[in-house]
């Protein structure tokens, strides 16, 4: 009768609920990233976290459901940008963040799973979306910055600028293979860079 | 005892292997697209292609070696690069083809699907691996003929050049879920050519 206790808000932070959310988010991101995507199910996460399936299955109800509450805590719990005071500076910071994610040996699995999973599943793709929309909303004011410093002209769209610095590493990861490096986190910040001053974002 | 016959290259172009194969790679694209790489099996495969199961078992063992056939097939077969004589002119081209393809109702989940089952899976991921490069190396000379005009400086880098067309485009598609359209498509050709110009792809 004490079914309440399990829905989110309804304890504390840092309660039991909060506890178990943890242990299960974390299970299933661990064996995301071990396993990939296509052996993923409730009872394996329930399993590692060391929790009782009826309440993975009560609570998420779906292996979709469940990745996406990861995606929402990644997006939550992710960085706060670096200001460095230029715009190189900070887009490098920004590309070096990216690049040690997706070459981390857990995080860079992990993914290439959520990625494929996004591909086979409306609920995980929307929810990847809007984590990717958090890290482009948090990053975007350092392009605004430069603007007002003069470095890049005005009406420059920060969210493309961001995007242009990240789109050439997961090319890398997800389709050509191509070594993901500082070479090419650099160049991919020169290469964002050189295309604001053209004036190449402005909307 | 004409098991020979089915092996490649024993039977002239054209003959029955031949049509064999061009069926079970066209039922494997379709079954693909249109129910995602977690759902592909062989016995699928065969169902639509009208083609035994143990010739499919025989002939490729796998969904991932049936995989990296198609990608082979799809690299040898794929379209020859435009030439407009102008670097602008050729990486638009590129652009809208890649565009073409990844929002072309077939094309499109296709190509998720390849990207989602590379993730899991080393056999494929060497396939689309070898696939993009047969396409990087085939759009490179028009970079190489836009050093030879003067358009870009000596020493660009071909590769890097395509990819940075390609890359936002793939983001878009598998990531972050922006409009995939000929406004991304136009603004990643003049990132690239901006880049291009100002040395960023020198070697």
């Amino acid at each position: 009768m004490n079914e309440s206790s399990s829905e989110p808000g309804t304890v504390r932070p840092g309660g039991r609920t909060a506890r178990v959310r943890e242990a299960v988010l974390r299970a299933a991101g661990d064996a995301l990233a071990e396993d990939g995507f296509d052996r993923l199910d409730l009872a394996e996460i329930a399993r590692r976290a060391e929790v009782g399936k009826t309440t993975l299955y009560r609570r998420w109800g779906t292996v979709p459901g469940l990745v996406a509450d990861m995606l929402g805590e990644m997006a939550a719990d992710s960085l706060p940008r670096t200001e460095t005071g230029s715009l190189d500076g900070d887009l490098t910071a920004f590309a070096r963040l990216v690049l040690g994610t997706l070459t981390d040996t857990r995080q860079g699995p992990l993914f290439k799973a959520l990625i494929a999973a996004a591909t086979c599943d409306e609920q995980t793709a929307t929810a990847l979306h809007r984590f990717y929309r958090v890290r482009l909303d948090e990053w975007a004011p350092c392009v605004e910055a430069a603007v007002t410093r003069g470095e890049i002209p005005a009406g420059t769209d920060p969210h493309e600028v961001i995007r242009a610095v990240s789109a050439p590493l997961y090319y890398r990861l997800l389709a050509s293979g191509d070594p993901l490096d500082e070479a090419a986190a650099d160049r991919a910040v020169l290469v964002a860079v050189a295309a604001a001053k053209a004036g190449v974002f402005v909307a």
